[in-house]
C-alpha cells in the first residue's frame, strides 16, 4: 500500500496545538486560540487529515490505523508557512555583510557593484539548472526549520528571460516537491541598472507586457512590487499592480519599510491580499489596511539583519483586528535568515506578541495570506497533513528556545519527509 | 580496526579554517588571521590531526588513509567550543517568557515565585537521572550546531546535594561522551530563600565547605560566582574565588552584567581566567582585564533574549588586545539560546565584530579560556581531532545566515558524531 494512502495514526502527542478556527484569518483575541488538546491523536488518510482531538475519543480510529507514530509526549503544530521569501537566488552577499561590519556605506558597496544589483547580475548569469540547485538548498533548510508550504518571489531577473527563469525553478520546487510553493512576480523589485533615467519606460514594460506574459502562461499566482524611496513610487507601483489585477493575480506590496506613505494606502485602495514589511506605517495607514482587510506581513529578521531599531508595530496591528502575518523574507542582502521560528522568536522578543500569536501568525494566517487557507495551516479534518512533531512539549517553547537548531518531524501530505 | 584508530583522510574542502597560531589565545589583528587554506585537506590519526593544509602537498598521506571523507567543497573549521553554559537543570521557563511579553514585571515573577528560584525549586527536586536527560537533551541540540567542547556550571542548587548532583551530570556527559564538558561549580549564583538575611552565613559555608569539598572532590575545575547587586558584592565574590584558587581551581566571574564595578576589578586582582558578560565594563576594567591576562567572555544572547540594549564593547575589547571570548551563556532564564552560530551572528550585528574575529572567539580563544588551549580549538597537528564540515562553503557565512538551521557534520577525537 502506497504510504500517502494508509491511514496514519499519530498518538502520545503531549500537546496538540490544532490552530482549529473561524474559515478566515484570525484576528485580535482569536490570535491567542491555539485549539490545544492535551494527550492528543491525530487520524491522516489519503494525505489529509481525518480526525484530530483527544486520544481517548479517537480509540477506535486509532485501532484501524495501518500505522502509528509516537509522538513521544511532544508538541504537534500544523507545518509553518512563509507567505514572503525571495528564495531563487545566486550566490550570496556574505562578503557585503563583513563589509557593512567593518563600516563600509550601503551606498559605498553599491557604488562599487554590490547591493541588489550584485545578485542581479549573478541571477542572470546563473542557468536555470544552478538556480535550482541552490534555491533547493535554501528550501530544505526552511523545511529542516519545519516551513512546508513557502511563498517565492522573482525579482533578482528585472529582465524577461531571468524573471521567467526564476518562477520556473519556483515551479520545479512546486513539481518535485514536498514543499507547497507559492509563486509570486516581483519584476517591481527595483529598477535595472540598464533603465537608468527611464524608469518610466521599465514600469510600462513590466506592466504591459511581462505580467500579463507570466499571467497567460501560469507561472506567477500573485504580484509584488516594492514601493519605497530606493525603487518605485506609489505611482509607478499603481502601475505595475492594476495590470496584475487585470491579469487576475493576487498582489501583494512591499509597503512603508524605511518610510511612511509608501504603499499601505494603495494596497487598502486595490485590495491586495498583503502588506508586507509596514515598519513605519501610520495609524491611518492601518486602519486602510484593516478596512480593506488586507493582511500585514511583518518580516522582523530583516529588521534584525540591518541592525535596525524600528520593528513593525505589531501590538496595535493585533489591538485592531488586523490578520498578523510573521515571514521570513529570506533574502542575501537583508534577511539571510531562513527560520520561522526566529521569526516567531523576534516577533516576540522585539514585537511582544505572545508565543500564541506568533504561532497564529506563522500558521493559519500565514496560510490565508497566500490565498491557502482552506487547504493548510491549520489540523482540521480535510485539510491537506501538513504537520510537525517538535523536539519539544509546549508551543511557547517553539520562540522561547531562541535561534536553537530544533529541527521537528515533518509531515506534509501525510507523508514524513527525510532530509 | 577501531574507526577512532584508522587513518582517516577529509578532502575536497573547499575553505579549511585551520585557526593555527600562537599557543596562546589571538588578540587584536590576530583575531583576524584564520589559516586560511582553499582546497584543503585533513589527516587524522588515533583521533588527533596528523596534518593539515593543501590538499596537492598531501598527496601521499591521503594515500595511505584507511578511510576518505568527501568535504564536497565545503568549509571544515575547528569544533565550537561554549566557554559559558548554565547546560543542567530541570524544566525551563517558557511560562515565565509569556509572562514577561505581556508585561509582567520581572519583580512580579520573582515575588510570585518564579525566576532563578523556580529553576532552583526544580532542580532541588529533580533526581540524578532525570537531570540526565534533560541536559543531554540539550547537549545534543548543542552537538547539532556544531559545539564540541562545552563549560558547564552548576548554580541551580544552591545547597550541597544538589550542587554536587549538577556536576555528577557534568561528569556523566563528560564520560559518555562525545562532547568535551569543562565542569564549573557556581554555588554563588545567587543567594538561596532559606538563607535570605544570612547571606554571609551561606558565603561563609561555600567558601569554607563546599569549594574545598568539591575540589577534593574532582568535581570542578573552576569556580565562578555571580558578582551583582542582585546576587554578591565585590567583598562576599572575593571571599569565594580566594577559597577557590587555594583549593586549585580555576576562577571565572560573572562580572559587570548590570552595573560598573562589579567584578571586573576583582577579577584581575585574583588573575581569574575570565571575566564574563561586561556588558557594563569600563576603560579603566578592560585595562585592569587586559594587564591581567583576563579573558572576556561575551554572552550577546543573553543581552538579546532580555531584550537589552547594551550589548558588550567588544571592538574597544578587540583594540586594546583583549582575548576576546564569544560563548552562549544557555540557561533557562536569560537565555534559552543553545547556538553558538547564533553567537556569532550577534557578535558580528550586534557587536560589529567581523566574521572572521567572531570564529576565533567562539574556537580556539575559547579554548584557552578553559584552559583547553593546547588539545582543542584549531586544526593543528597534534591537536584532538574536534572538527566540522559545514554546509556553507566561507567562514562568512556562518554568521551571515543568521538563526538558520544549518547542521555541521561534526568529529570528536576523529569519530563522526551521529545523532
Amino acid at each position: 500500500m502506497d504510504k500517502q494512502e494508509a491511514r496514519l495514526a499519530i498518538v502520545n502527542i503531549g500537546q496538540l496545538a490544532t490552530l482549529a478556527g473561524p474559515r478566515r484569518a484570525r484576528v485580535g483575541a482569536e490570535m491567542r486560540e491555539l485549539g490545544l488538546v492535551a494527550d492528543g491523536a491525530v487520524l491522516v488518510e489519503s494525505g489529509r487529515i481525518a480526525a484530530a482531538g483527544r486520544r481517548s475519543e479517537l480509540r477506535a480510529e486509532i485501532d484501524r490505523a495501518d500505522a502509528v507514530v509516537d509522538a513521544e509526549g511532544g508538541l504537534v503544530t500544523p507545518g509553518f508557512v512563509d507567505a514572503h521569501t525571495h528564495l531563487v537566488f545566486a550566490g550570496n552577499r556574505a562578503g557585503e555583510y563583513e563589509q557593512r561590519i567593518a563600516g563600509v556605506s550601503y551606498q559605498e558597496i553599491a557604488a562599487a557593484g554590490g547591493g541588489i544589483q550584485s545578485t542581479v547580475a549573478l541571477t542572470r548569469r546563473a542557468t536555470e539548472a544552478a538556480l535550482l540547485v541552490e534555491a533547493r538548498r535554501h528550501r530544505d533548510w526552511m523545511l529542516r526549520g519545519g516551513t512546508t508550504t513557502a511563498e517565492a518571489k522573482s525579482g533578482y531577473g528585472l529582465e524577461r528571460e531571468t524573471e521567467l527563469r526564476q518562477l520556473r525553478v519556483v515551479a520545479a520546487l512546486e513539481a518535485e516537491g514536498p514543499v507547497r510553493m507559492v509563486p509570486t512576480l516581483l519584476a517591481a523589485h527595483t529598477v535595472p541598472k540598464e533603465f537608468a533615467g527611464r524608469r518610466g519606460e521599465y514600469v510600462r514594460w513590466v506592466a504591459e507586457e511581462l505580467v500579463p506574459e507570466v499571467a497567460g502562461l501560469g507561472l506567477a499566482r500573485y504580484c509584488d512590487a516594492f514601493c519605497d524611496d530606493h525603487a518605485f513610487t506609489v505611482e509607478e507601483t499603481r502601475v505595475v499592480l492594476e495590470a496584475a489585477k487585470q491579469c487576475g493575480l493576487g498582489l501583494r506590496l512591499h509597503a512603508e519599510q524605511f518610510r511612511p506613505g509608501t504603499g499601505a494606502e494603495l494596497a487598502a485602495e486595490l485590495g491586495a491580499a498583503t502588506a508586507d514589511h509596514l515598519e513605519m506605517v501610520t495609524e491611518a495607514g492601518l486602519i486602510g489596511l484593516r478596512e480593506a482587510g488586507v493582511q500585514p506581513v511583518l518580516l522582523p529578521a530583516s529588521v534584525f539583519c540591518l541592525s535596525r531599531a524600528e520593528y513593525p508595530p505589531a501590538r496595535r496591528m493585533i489591538e485592531m483586528g488586523l490578520g498578523v502575518v510573521l515571514a521570513t523574507d529570506f533574502n542575501p542582502g537583508s534577511a539571510p535568515a531562513p527560520s520561522m521560528a526566529f521569526a516567531m522568536s523576534l516577533g516576540c522578543l522585539a514585537m511582544r506578541m505572545l508565543p500564541s500569536e506568533a504561532l497564529v501568525a506563522a500558521t493559519i494566517n500565514a496560510a490565508y495570506s497566500v490565498g491557502m487557507g482552506g487547504d493548510v495551516g491549520s489540523i482540521e479534518v480535510g485539510k491537506r497533513a501538513d504537520f510537525l512533531v517538535h523536539e519539544c512539549g509546549d508551543y511557547r517553547e517553539l520562540a522561547y528556545f531562541a535561534a536553537a537548531p530544533l529541527c521537528p518531524r515533518v509531515w506534509i501530505g501525510g507523508r514524513e519527509v527525510t532530509l
